[in-house]
């Protein structure tokens, strides 16, 4: 029996967000309510968090299931899947007895259906509330270029504000490497700092939340001295829904 | 001495079929005549056969050997040349005294010459002649997907004819894959079926097929319950060449 | 303390010649003189150098040092740096204190800083001047192809100027390839030849130059009997600069 039905005309708006998530976490609960479908999962390493905000207003039809349901996705599996859909692809996702997620790629007459076996998720975490003293808006490239950058010498970056100037910054044997944005850049689009931050940031798991960025018009940065990195990225045509990671600070030893 | 001449303005028509047969077999013979050049070859396994035809229609300049010739092809070193091939690249296909194979890539002024020395070729298997319960022709995106999408599960796919609906369907442990058309859509262009048919085929062959619908406007597929499947590329300007792949089912153990 | 400044507003003119440069030789000079900038360099086993020259003139803003001022670059840490470079990138070098070299990529507000150390160099080779029995300009396609044919068959390649042919050939045991360009080719743009010439180079040393072809014009070819090989890119808006490659010939054994 289906038990819930959610169609977009635009698979793409997925395909990017549960690609990213499904290189950050293992495995993530589907969480089906009438609201629309949520997803929490940290990462095996606890260091990082996945949120995905999937509202019913972003979906083309949603047939929400009568009472509310979870299913467990094997996440490599769904972004092996999603990477499959082409531009000009519909998705469908499915529920079908407490058992199969269905993705379905296609259009009219030339479908292609994915079911999944629904695995057993242990625990679902909170998403964490945390006040941040620096929030910044930047276009979906700087923040690529900045991690691409950073990985040119190390495998941490410091991510900080200073001033009028948000930036990356990483160090290695072989050079420093700087990338920035000043207010007023056509690249920063917002840019509000309660007080000058800086902190360190493990990068291997910068470069997955990054692949969201792909088909993202904007990234919103949050972080905080010593704190965790919050990434969020608006999915959906009008940004109805969105995919926010939260990244641990790097101790340094 | 040159004992033939094969002209043709566009190149491309002979890269992805060279290249997709030179995937599946690993030697194979060219037989010139006046009516033009035909090959038919096994792979190593004897699990799959290709069949290239050339008519002397399709080529721009035709220069017929005095008698019937017979080079062999080193099918590797082949796809290895006409990879190489530029878009608006000529091609020119030449013998030389039953010892040489040269393959001429340019236009006036520029070109790059390949000669490639003939080799034994043991024996030329006979097209197998079947009769198939189902014919299908579909745009060369749906078995590009089709193929690719069940590689997500398994090494074997079922292909399956079933009241309107031509279908792949791929199933392991992480999930099932069911690729589809149905009468009606736009990529389905010609559907006929005696009887419902499903049989199982190993997906290695078929991923290295399917490199030939590049290029190509539609593919047929004909096969039968536990037959061989057959898939049919037309090539050159008016689709006066063809190459055919036969591939063995895969025997349920 | 900042010693010199040289900007170009498209770092897509130093994209290729410096990624070319880096393939061939490990480490490089940085001499910065009034006049501009130049660099020569030989590969660790003396086989190929490269020689480029960036004078004032190809900069749209250059603040020259008080003296001449030299820095050492480890050439693998500039390709990995050039290559971030995006099409619309603006493009800084800058010295400080004799011992970073800095590579600013980016445009107002937006910009990527990449700090390099500045290494010990032991030498600095003299540009040999040699007196060349061929000389030709070729579109930059003409030689790619040509490396990359021949790569297909054989780590040697034979370039060689006969009558009024311009040719590679190369030659092994799966067959001969031969690309050439004759008088008259659109492909060949100047041609000069003292007398027929044919010397042998090893390829993997020229298929790194031709790197450089990218985002070239043309390329200029000189070579005579059992000499080096001389390859020429022009860089910059004009051609002001250019980037040079002396390779030896490879003696038959």
């Amino acid at each position: 029996m289906v038990e819930f039905r959610a169609y977009q005309e635009e698979a793409r708006y997925f395909k990017y967000a549960f690609n990213a998530a499904g290189k950050v976490v293992e495995e993530a609960p589907l969480i089906v309510t009438e609201n629309g479908i949520v997803s929490r999962a940290m990462d095996a390493s606890h260091i990082a968090m996945a949120v995905l905000e999937m509202p019913w207003e972003m979906f083309d039809e949603y047939e929400p299931p009568s009472d509310e349901l979870m299913y467990g996705l094997d996440m490599e599996e769904v972004t092996r899947i999603v990477r499959r859909a082409r531009v000009t692809d519909e998705i469908t996702l499915e529920g079908e007895d407490e058992e199969e997620v269905i993705i379905k790629l296609g259009s009219s007459g030339y479908e292609r259906e994915f079911r999944l076996r629904s695995i057993d998720i242990d625990d679902i975490p909170d998403e964490p509330e945390l006040d941040f003293a620096v929030e910044v808006t930047v276009v979906p490239d700087f923040i690529q270029d900045a991690v691409r950058d950073a990985d040119l010498v190390s495998d941490t970056v410091k991510v900080g504000a200073k001033g009028n100037t948000f930036y990356f910054k990483a160090e290695g044997e072989r050079g420093r490497v700087i990338p920035k944005v000043q207010e007023g850049a056509e690249a920063l689009l917002t840019f509000e700092v309660e007080e000058d931050v800086e902190t360190a940031y493990p990068l291997d798991y910068l470069k997955d939340m990054i692949q969201a960025a792909q088909g993202a018009e904007s990234v919103r940065i949050r972080l905080g001295q010593d704190m965790p990195l919050e990434l969020t990225f608006r999915i959906g045509p009008a940004g109805e829904g969105k995919l926010t990671f939260y990244l641990a600070p790097r101790v340094e030893e």
